[in-house]
């Protein structure tokens, strides 16, 4: 399989936690779980006695790629054979009720699976039917349950929707992007020098054409003009466009004196 | 509309962006779209020329419940009208190229709006069609844009995937449920001197039994007795338990003495 931007394989990276679908009903939730698991770099999936069996043509067309995941899935009769080899299983539970049980957010969630596996342990996440969810028996089997922050007055998930909140948890628990950049390798943040050469360039021609000619507001006018730019984080790409506007403008307006005068 | 819980009305709370669907093809992620954002606390919806119309039976059908998004949304022939009245907007967007804008994370995004609702200030988020995304025009309309954090090698989110997850960080950015926490109302984590009232309860009968007979090893074997349960973190329910079933242990030892030895 090749990633949708085309050519690289998309392949498990490190270790990485399993996702378990105890009794899962529609093939094309399990296809679009898949694809979520992708997105957030989880790749191995267990089915626990799909209702309508297994393997299904559905679930692939549903994936959206992510065909090697559902191509190595296993199946297993019960949760019990589903998490024999591994060492941490969190269950995902959207309303606990009798279970006492360290709750952990999906973040949390996340936190702690990403330090599990790191000490090369193997972790697995059940997610419990659609309508149903996981019985009081699945989540006995659990070290903890996962509820995820969400709107109490509608909570309802499908099922690859709430893999997606896991797997991009899992994604976000080791990634280190800022989350503000700007966005461009084409061009880069002027210095405040560039914007001090084209704020000095825009005043004197302000003053040339006579906007600036009250004096005693000119300094309070300068000012604020300079406020607005150094808002905006312009680019030194766009100080440049902005000086050959300010530049084509003036020469206009002198053009027009000349043909005027003329 | 009630909420799945029952009874209680599905109602804004306070101000939230407004999620901005241009040019969506297809009637059932509009539907998901909407059950996407009520789960996450988000409540305005406008669409930007549906391919197919509007309204559309299946895009209730596929909201599980969160029809009253989808009965207020109102529909825009373009992006300009479809922001006229808000004072932020946002692009979803995920391989931006040539743009020079800030790019923001989900997670950025969401303190972002926050911080902007919270100043009274009307937000918006943009989600392109299902295959091109948004365009260049499209994007030239916004702040800022936003690219989730998610595996380069398939980024391949449907729609209602994409606002999912946005409207999860949306809910999150206002959360303050701690990562971990003991699940129950029925019991409490146990107090050390609980944990050790029942720890001396085990030894003493280990001490009768025999067990802890090999005097030099005692204080160790005791000791690693205490590192297993000090580790579970457990409940003054579950202790009463453990005595109980020390206690029934031990008689049914004694019993089984008496009639071996009657």
């Amino acid at each position: 399989m090749t990633g949708r931007d085309g050519g690289t394989p998309l392949a498990p990276i490190g270790n990485s936690p399993v996702v378990i679908l105890v009794r899962p009903q529609l093939a094309d939730n399990i296809g679009a779980c898949a694809r979520a698991m992708a997105n957030g770099g989880l790749f191995h999936l267990r089915l626990v006695a799909p209702r309508d069996g297994w393997p299904q043509e559905k679930a692939w067309r549903l994936a959206s790629g992510a065909d090697r995941i559902l191509d190595a899935a296993s199946v297993h009769a019960d949760v019990a054979e589903a998490v024999a080899d591994l060492h941490h299983v969190l269950a995902t539970c959207p309303r606990p009720r009798h279970v006492i049980k360290p709750l952990l957010t999906a973040r949390g969630a996340a936190a702690e699976l990403r330090a599990i596996c790191a000490r090369d342990l193997r972790a697995g996440l059940l997610f419990g039917p659609e309508r149903a969810g996981l019985d009081n028996d699945d989540m006995a089997r659990a070290d903890a349950l996962v509820r995820y922050p969400l709107n109490p007055e509608f909570m309802s998930l499908n099922l690859a929707q709430a893999v997606m909140v896991m797997a991009y948890e899992w994604w976000m628990s080791a990634d280190a992007t800022p989350p503000r950049a700007l966005m461009t390798n084409e061009t880069r943040v002027a210095t405040k020098a560039e914007l001090d050469n084209f704020l000095t360039h825009l005043t004197a021609q302000l003053d040339a054409c006579g906007f600036l000619r009250n004096l005693p507001k000119r300094p309070g006018m300068v000012r604020n003009i300079r406020h607005l730019f150094e808002r905006g984080e312009a680019t030194e790409q766009e100080l440049r466009t902005l000086h050959g506007i300010v530049t084509e403008l003036a020469e206009g307006r002198r053009q027009l004196g000349r043909e005027e005068g003329g």
